[in-house]
């Protein structure tokens, strides 16, 4: 007989990992379910920037969120290696946000004032400035926005060391299993069918990144979420050609331990076909030339491509089903999966706990759903 | 607008590609659909024995099924040949299917007598005789049956060859597309829903091996199926060791070209996880080690394991929906699905010409789904 | 104690695999060494043009060496395949080697006078004429050269195919040994020396391609020979792109089975450096854009690098050392060693067996050791 | 015009990689040439083990290098961290060494009593006292000897931290070269002759492991080393099965982070073929299972082997050459390079800047080139 778990997480990525990880602290019974290989989609895929101030706008409500989930990383970091001895390899060393024409430039000094005056640290440095911090990038660049706290992680050792963590405080994980359905009695959630049999549980939180609708749908829940494909490629050097990550319209370049360089991403919605095709790649390559001309004597690594999860408001998901009791889901975080993924453990064991958060409402489910009220 | 396919296949493993390599040489227009990469499941995880006459029962339907379907390959080859260019490496060298004991000895001494008295190719060889022809045989076996036309393929080049081949003749295929419904009319199949939007067409074949059963069970269908892992490895040698395949009980190794051998099977129940386990491979090295104490010396090349899709009956379903036009069935091959594949082909083209084939009734699906006909 | 072999080859690429198929065919006792794996360098990387018409001059020595290999190709196939079991997937669709420039075309269009002249089989065709054969080619070249015998082979399989075939017919195999000096006794080869013991032998045949100077050198063989890289990569489709090799001037594209394509190759003189640069992977793809647009779309498979043995002079080195009997050469074979392994075979197996072939004499060591004779 | 090195490394593994940083750290000008990539042979396939106490006596000078080296880890790994960004994956947990028979039993027993008077820790622990400790290691164990000190890292990250530590340091790198010979004048060295040119230096220290052999021989020293193969596995768990590294005759399990658990490691003397064979690995499966019974259900990951470099007295080798200043050779670390690497990258840093360390004679080189001073 299958004992009853608290939760069962249905989706073992960064999302999923994290929710875990934040339960099983909770002293939760947590089951986590994944289709595949735990951390085998875009949370692997992922560059790992904590892009807060250079991929958001000020006001955005998910601006906060990210401000504050980029903030637990330094505390995350050491907890995370303390329980499973996994370093997530957090590089603080800021980032540069780089503008290849005027205009460009002019919009970011811009960005710069509102930032500023939001209490953000942010600073403009002339393309001198910037080459005298990072000499190899291109002379033709005009400026950079610098952003100090926005960091980098490695996605894949954040993503294992979130599953490993909440393995170590006892969640049981199963891999290569598919949940058909849900098992529901008086509008709660009674648990969960798979190709594997039942398993009894008093909450559901489905966090299964771009693969959530296939579920979802089956249970009746449409919310407005697309696939988008990202490209990327990666370099090796003996020597490291950068410290901070480079980041413009189109490109960015992740600076990674041992020399390594992540190239990232493009854009390629309503797709769940995971190959790389040589436009993309080739886009890339010139794309990261035209800033950091020194590139192209590096060692070509290998090419990948991931499916991240976007919503048609460009906002995640998070919220407990009107109309399921204990029906949770945790979806929609497109680019910014790695950056939003401690925020989103903390908040879903709160929802779950039943502790209200009215700050975050702007992400709640029933702007996809609410006809379901009427 | 889509235009509107004679048939969609669903499914893009050695099953699907060869059903669809018969629709497109009968001129039908053909969309093959693939919810991974093609033969990325249980057709290339195969060793592609053709044992109609070591793994089957003379008396059996299932037998002279296999044996049409081993008769095909030599035409086959050559076909798949000069449409795709490649070379499945058929290789017609007969198999071994040895005896441990005495016991053992026995019982493969009546089944000769038996496939004789059927007018089949079988004989007796003492240990001394099988070490005359397979000199590195273990001079520990109590002799062997020998069947001389139980040969081998490539698993892999043949599936690639079945798809590649119906691309030649204009089939379509698209991957990473999930099929989470059809379109229905009166009764009737008009389409598919997939992913990246609707399909129209005249009939859907199910051919997802042991994932069919998720599709099916969502249009309503329950068949009698499960999921059978099956965990291999594979050596290699400069120097073959082998000519032919040697068959055992719970071990077989399947002589590749380039000096490669194939090493298989466990046989592991309800399960869709596809990771290879110690025990699993340690227990297949020490039945190797058994039969052919010489592999001890070979290489280890890799490790893998495959998704094979029983039935509780252990034979396949070929069929069509009795309460839905149009909507057709072929899976359940379990361990037979390369040797079925060249007959399954036809025979489902047949089907979905409407040409009645009344000997093969033993597959019929209202078998199992009878109650749908009350 | 070791046996005496008839002939120790040091090098289990192309070339030396044909040297022990040959060898063996004729009766040879073989021993094959390799330092590292079989075929696992420059063999394997090749793209397996058999570009005779479209890489050479026709008044160069070089030239007839290469038709007549290129003729020795479809009865080759057929014996290996009987040999080994391995299909060396020759394709026999011809070349067009095209015009980006009007000048280009002018070019072309005296090479094909020449060759017509010289009574080998070579067409004009006009971009529409070209489209026609094939509809994807640039409507922006301005012509093209047909060769219809100018095929492609498998670099790998055919390199496969000759190891193997050799240890069918006895041919000892041994790989990771590193072959560190000769036994010579009166100006005569008797062995050689291995980090695994000695070896003893009446020839020695150097065939390590981009290595054989490494070895040259410790015996006091100073050839005029240089590695160059050349850095590729292939994509994969489920229609063909292609039925013919596209060869320009700094890219071609040779098109496999099952819908691959490899693109070559970039040049780079004087490094073992086995790694693929940014740089060279961006400038093969811009190249192959312009020649075939739709490769935009196609799937990124993987990319390589190989290490070719040039020389000074650009011709290949075969012969008996002058001052050391029983030490042969083999090497040099630069972008060609696919195409002149048949023949390059044939020929050193002919000078183990002291039978003379005058008109090779253009590729006779003493060209560059001459100071030896003094 | 090259620039002249105050030391030039021959060799990228984990001993090179380890003097390098050294050297860097006290400002010298160093080049460090590897004949493949970094860390790709014995340094990669290490387990990464501390095992001074369990692998070496008490009273062998190998034993007091060992401890002395292994105590300089968790400074080295904050440095390498601080350095390089990368974290070796240290763990202290401490080493079980099991006795699998009474007297395996009776024979830790006294080791302990030997240790414990040399006033290192170690402790008996009964079979029921290690299970508690570590619940699944197997009930028919003869007890433990506990080893709190004898902790573990990752081997790869270790040899990666050094390499890039240098690099951040100014070390020069330069892969795929391949050295073959030495400048000198007046017995002292002045520079390398490579496949790429020459480079001048003051000193030239060769640290190519199992390689060094090849280089050594050519200068005209024969050191008294060989070549030893050792074959590993690694499983995957989610969650963890051990704490502390089990070590036993023939047989040891490192437990590593998330989940993973490294077992060697077989021990096959005068090969460099890194090939890993069936019975290596079939009888590791057999040891692990009878120490750790539950391992039997783990997922298989992966197979590899490394080429060791073993002397003939089984101690390294540390020092200049006799007829040669400048030219210093470290090698011979056999099964305790990763444990060696931080002490021999000190000791061959002084012994580069003429500083006597007399307690290290036991590895001087005239021990086997004693020759060379008649």
């Amino acid at each position: 007989m299958n004992s009853i778990y608290d939760a069962i997480i249905v989706g073992g990525g960064v999302i999923g990992g994290s929710i875990a990880f934040q339960l099983a602290k909770r002293g939760k019974k947590v089951l986590l379910l994944e289709k595949d290989r735990l951390a085998s989609k875009a949370s692997s895929a992922a560059a790992g920037m904590l892009g807060a101030q250079s991929e958001l706008d000020v006001d955005q409500p998910l601006f906060r969120l990210a401000t504050e989930s980029r903030e637990m990383f330094p505390e995350l970091a050491e907890e995370l290696k303390d329980t499973s001895g996994i370093d997530i390899e957090l590089v603080n060393k800021g980032m540069f946000k780089v503008a290849l024409t005027n205009d460009g430039a002019a919009k970011l000094k811009n960005i710069i004032k509102t930032q500023q005056a939001a209490g953000l640290e942010a600073q403009w440095l002339s393309t001198a400035e910037a080459r005298k911090a990072e000499p190899l990038l291109s002379d033709e660049l005009k400026g950079a926005m610098y952003i100090p706290k926005d960091g980098q992680v490695s996605a894949t050792r954040l993503s294992l060391a979130f599953t490993k963590s909440a393995a170590a405080l006892g969640v049981d994980i199963k891999e290569f299993v598919h949940v058909s359905d849900l098992c529901t009695k008086d509008g709660a959630v009674k648990g969960v069918v798979t190709n594997i049999g039942e398993f009894s549980c008093e909450n559901v939180i489905v966090a299964s990144g771009a693969w959530s609708a296939f579920l979802l749908e089956k249970l009746g829940v449409t919310l407005d979420t697309y696939p988008v494909k990202g490209e990327c490629f990666s370099v090796l050097t003996n020597s490291p050609l950068l410290e901070r990550t480079i980041f413009s319209d189109g490109c960015y370049l992740v600076p990674k331990v041992g020399g390594r360089i992540i190239v990232g991403a493009t854009v390629k919605a309503n797709t769940f076909d995971q190959k790389v095709s040589l436009e993309g790649i080739s886009t890339l390559m010139e794309r990261a030339t035209q800033l950091l001309p020194a590139i192209k004597e590096t060692e070509l690594e290998k090419t990948w491509a991931g499916i991240r999860p976007q919503t048609g408001d460009g906002l995640p998901y998070f919220g407990e089903h009107p109309a399921c009791n204990g029906l949770f889901i945790a979806t929609g975080h497109y680019r910014n999966g790695i950056l939003l993924s401690p925020i989103t453990g903390v908040l879903m064991a709160d929802m779950v706990e039943k502790k209200k958060k009215p700050q975050w409402s702007a992400f709640r489910l029933d702007r996809a759903i609410q006809p379901l009220f009427s």
